[in-house]
């Protein structure tokens, strides 16, 4: 079995805000990151999959049928968005970098051909804080 | 003459939109950098100074001291924030990479001691895309 | 399960140097690195960690507050030391890469609050030399 | 246990061409990589062995002699070569990161000393595509 | 005047060898460079721009067309190509790094908007060797 | 004209410390880096020349050479080195990055070939810190 990676990358605004709370009980909580106009990164996404080569390729998964599949279900829906707002699958959710790599993870797994398994998601929010979901 | 460069950080949301335009010239000229909802990047800032290294120190100048000055007068205005409605001096102007770069400078000069010289802004806005600007 | 991870960086000098051996068998075994007036290192460290996003905040743990211990707990300790001389938890261990990961990851695991797990300690010598321990 | 990861490189001419096919096929299939006069990348080449630290050393293993093994048995063979036509342990098959992957472990596995297993093989094709095998 | 500055990168397959010369002198002069059967380098290409940013957009010149601009120019006459057998403008040229950035300049400059001018043409082989060109 | 740079590395402890001040007037003006046993750094150079490129290779100077040169006369002086204590043209100097680049600069240039002018020395301490002096 080998592991195959491609990163991709996109910009988003977010702010980290629980609407159940106060306004004060929210920048306690997420200090700069509930800044109420928004702020946002350029997110590094590394999409992680599984599986034997093919015999006739070479390819466990042809990479560029990769990116499109990761560009089509994740990155055109988050690409220049804003997270909160913009983004059917995290309504109602925090927008957290943990909560996001697992929303990405649950967009993308049922695109996958059969022959191939996603292993893990990687999201940068910036260059030195990631999460890593293996689902 | 030497040349000392720090590197700093910052994330903000924004968006391009020209207010004299309507939204389908703005969408038009910008893309997706003119989603109404905002988008955001992870910045990365580099400040070079120049002059002559001190005889005691063998110090251009402190290079903490420069990193305060910078967060005193740039990334404590920028970071987390959103450019087009948090930020006294980007108010009225388009929130390029390029007139950001030129308010930094602008943000910064007055800022510096005596002995030492602004050099050059350099300022990503994402990992390929960048603007320098030396005054 | 999510695994979330925080780079610290520290400045350090060392020698590697066996205490019990001859000068010349130090120089045969570790080469330059048994310099007896030191040499140094930038360090960088991933510290990850596991466990369960909490539903309130979308956060498997604080990011500010894991960087907070680890700068408490191990930064504080490390950065512009000696390693060899300055710190305690490295008395009478050679400072090797594997032995400074394995011990970073003591200093550190009994300081995580009971919800999140530490996962791993990665630990850059160089930007090509690296060291993980997984408890 | 503890991992010990040391980065090679090397730089290599190409191509995607599976001769059981015609060159539509191949170029269906492979697209520009199938270009029949080549082309190259600079591949990094990440090693990863894990043991026990040594007492007297602290090393698991000796980083330079790995370097030294990884260059005899690998980037001796690989670097400035055409992966094609000048290594014999390509010979037909298919020169994809994953089958390179693949043989790189054959070829240096048999050549590590006991006290030390061979982990994983990384093998970044560019910045953005990397293959990971585990034996 | 503000500098705009846009990474692109593209993978080829080259060969240093002066058809003029023996293969023995080709070898003493190219080592592993006048392999006859290639090797190959991603190359990354930073293009700089200069000039006066827009009124109107806050842009020196849009990046996604200046991004288009070296694509159509530079980038699809290079990628995944034999720079010395596919490249019409690399024809009876050395190619070196040096040459290469030139040629690329040459390519590019003539097909800019006059409100933009060229300021540099730096081109990396491979991470620790750039050349850097200004006309 | 081009100009070609090439990186190279080298690890080494230092302090900063004045020895006509008190213990108290270093520890207030260079703070951690005055630490009486030491810390480290591991330094990124970038040396860069420039010059014709010569018809024959296409180089403006071999880099192998260079790299050979600056090996040679910079590197192998400074490398696993203390600086204060084993570097004889650091003697009597504050080793601060500024003066170590300058020091660099009058190290190099009397050993380059006359065809070639060095142009400037780039001399990273941290990632984020970093000198130029262009003589």
């Amino acid at each position: 079995m080998v592991y195959l990676t491609r990163q991709e990358h996109f910009n988003a605004a977010h702010k980290l805000f629980n609407p159940k709370w106060s306004k004060e009980r929210n920048e306690e909580v997420f200090g700069l990151c509930a800044n109420e106009n928004w702020h946002g990164h350029n997110y590094d996404l590394y999409v992680t999959v599984k599986g034997e080569p093919d015999a006739d390729t070479g390819f466990l998964y042809d990479v560029k049928k990769l990116s499109q599949l990761v560009k089509q279900h994740v990155i055109d829906k988050l690409d220049h968005k804003n997270l909160n707002m913009d983004v059917d699958f995290m309504k109602d959710k925090m927008c957290s970098t943990e909560n996001l790599a697992i929303a990405i993870w649950q967009q993308l797994a049922p695109h996958l051909p059969v022959e191939v398994q996603l292993h893990s998601i990687k999201l940068y929010e910036t260059p030195r804080i990631y999460v890593e979901y293996f689902g």
